[in-house]
């Protein structure tokens, strides 16, 4: 997907959600369980069914498929392939945060766009350039590179200066723009982070932002709008267990609907000041 | 395995070599492919037969599984659980450089840990300390944290002064050693990172260092040797590509036999001067 048609799917559709498929089998409701022969499958089935109508993307969260080993993966495939035959105008985000010398990279590369077929994986930017560009040698695929992420520790190193003032993830936002531009390229900001997207902009005014934290993590979605949002919405905000762990029954599916209608319509009224 | 024991086994046998298991599907003998009904798991544990008496430890590089979705993983699993029968003493290492918020982490951690029971994991650090100590929960097991790598986009923010004129290899050094000792914690440096070894020394005397980047790479065993080594060795040299792919034909496991075998020779003529 280009991010001309990213635009229109948020500018149609009034919404900038990402729903973050973190499908941790242990807090699947128990009657999937039982019925079920490939029960997180059947959970995503359900969860994206419902949330649909609300969203522009998904996220499957890597790690809670990798901790199920071969029947992970086949749940993982099975939900993609799922998304992209019945949602085809949704942006599937593989949440792995890869990054590898050359020839790792581009391996990982390969199974994520030519054999997952999602539109972006999300990459850490430590190793540096040729761990990040192989991700980059796919047409209409996307790399969403670690600038500043939402966690506690995104402090440890991320925050640190250079003897000319300059933080590690603005060297990254820099940096990076002389690998992709805008329209292969977007970058992790957590919705924690506030006013710092105010320093992000200056450095990357027309990028997409992947912003996870909203809900579960603290982070606030208005705040995120103020700081962070530009003429083209440009802010794709995740929200994972908020939605899909907002019920936890038989009616978990119309639970999640309803969690991500309640957003999409947070989201409309703050696309209403750019649209 | 236990510090104490890794140290042991480098003694008795005379090597610090690790056989990066990353095979390449597009790289396997055609015999194997067309006799075997699992031919990477067949290539691997030919590899892991021949090199078994010449190296301590084997790293699979998670890449080159993963490119295979679900028969990835199976390999994956039926090679880590075929040195573990067969080769107790040897060290398992999953190439993964992981690193994501807390849950997430903890996820990746369980995967590695309690399914696939490697002895250690590379991390990668950028997300700092929340991405980084759910890995360190299991016991007896190790992170492996990225520092100073051996591509070349290690110089695009590794290397990177801050205000003290700390780099940011020497910041991860420092500041993960607040995380977990020497008993835990091991730090990727590339084999290709020359005189930078005394620097890293400096700041982890006592930790093992694991080492990619000898052979295809280009560094070099003796200036790892001079620069790296410490009395208990602190160093595993890790060899992929130019041992598993000595040899083309039926005659491949032979060939990856003498190639490491080869290393083993020089490692131990470089033991000679601590043990």
């Amino acid at each position: 997907m280009n991010k001309q048609q990213l635009i229109e799917n948020i500018r149609r559709k009034q919404t900038f959600l990402c729903v973050g498929l973190d499908t941790d089998i242990q807090k699947i409701p128990q009657h999937l369980m039982a019925e079920e022969e490939a029960p997180v499958f059947a959970f995503n089935r359900a969860i994206i069914d419902a949330t649909a109508p609300y969203c522009i993307a998904y996220k499957p969260n890597l790690a809670f498929y990798e901790c199920l080993g071969v029947k992970g993966w086949q749940a993982l495939e099975k939900t993609v392939r799922y998304i992209r035959d019945r949602y085809p105008d949704q942006f599937i985000i593989a949440d792995a945060k890869r990054g590898d010398i050359g020839n790792t990279s581009a391996m990982y590369a390969r199974s994520f766009f030519e054999d997952l077929k999602v539109d972006a994986v999300t990459v850490a930017p430590y190793m540096g350039e040729d761990s990040v560009t192989p991700f980059l040698t796919y047409g209409n695929t996307w790399v969403v590179l670690l600038a500043l992420t939402s966690n506690k520790g995104s402090h440890d190193f991320q925050l640190t200066e250079d003897g000319q003032g300059e933080r590690l993830f603005e060297k990254v936002l820099r940096k990076s723009q002389q690998w992709a531009g805008d329209d292969r390229m977007m970058y992790v900001v957590g919705a924690t982070q506030g006013r710092m997207f105010e320093d992000i902009r200056r450095i990357a005014p027309r990028h997409f932002l992947l912003v996870p934290g909203v809900g579960a993590q603290g982070g606030s979605l208005e705040e995120v709008c103020r700081y962070g949002m530009n003429a083209e919405c440009g802010l794709i905000v995740n929200s994972s267990r908020a939605i899909i762990y907002a019920g936890h029954g038989r009616d978990f599916a119309e639970a999640a609907r309803r969690a991500a209608q309640e957003v999409q319509q947070q989201m409309a009224a703050q696309l209403k000041t750019i649209f």
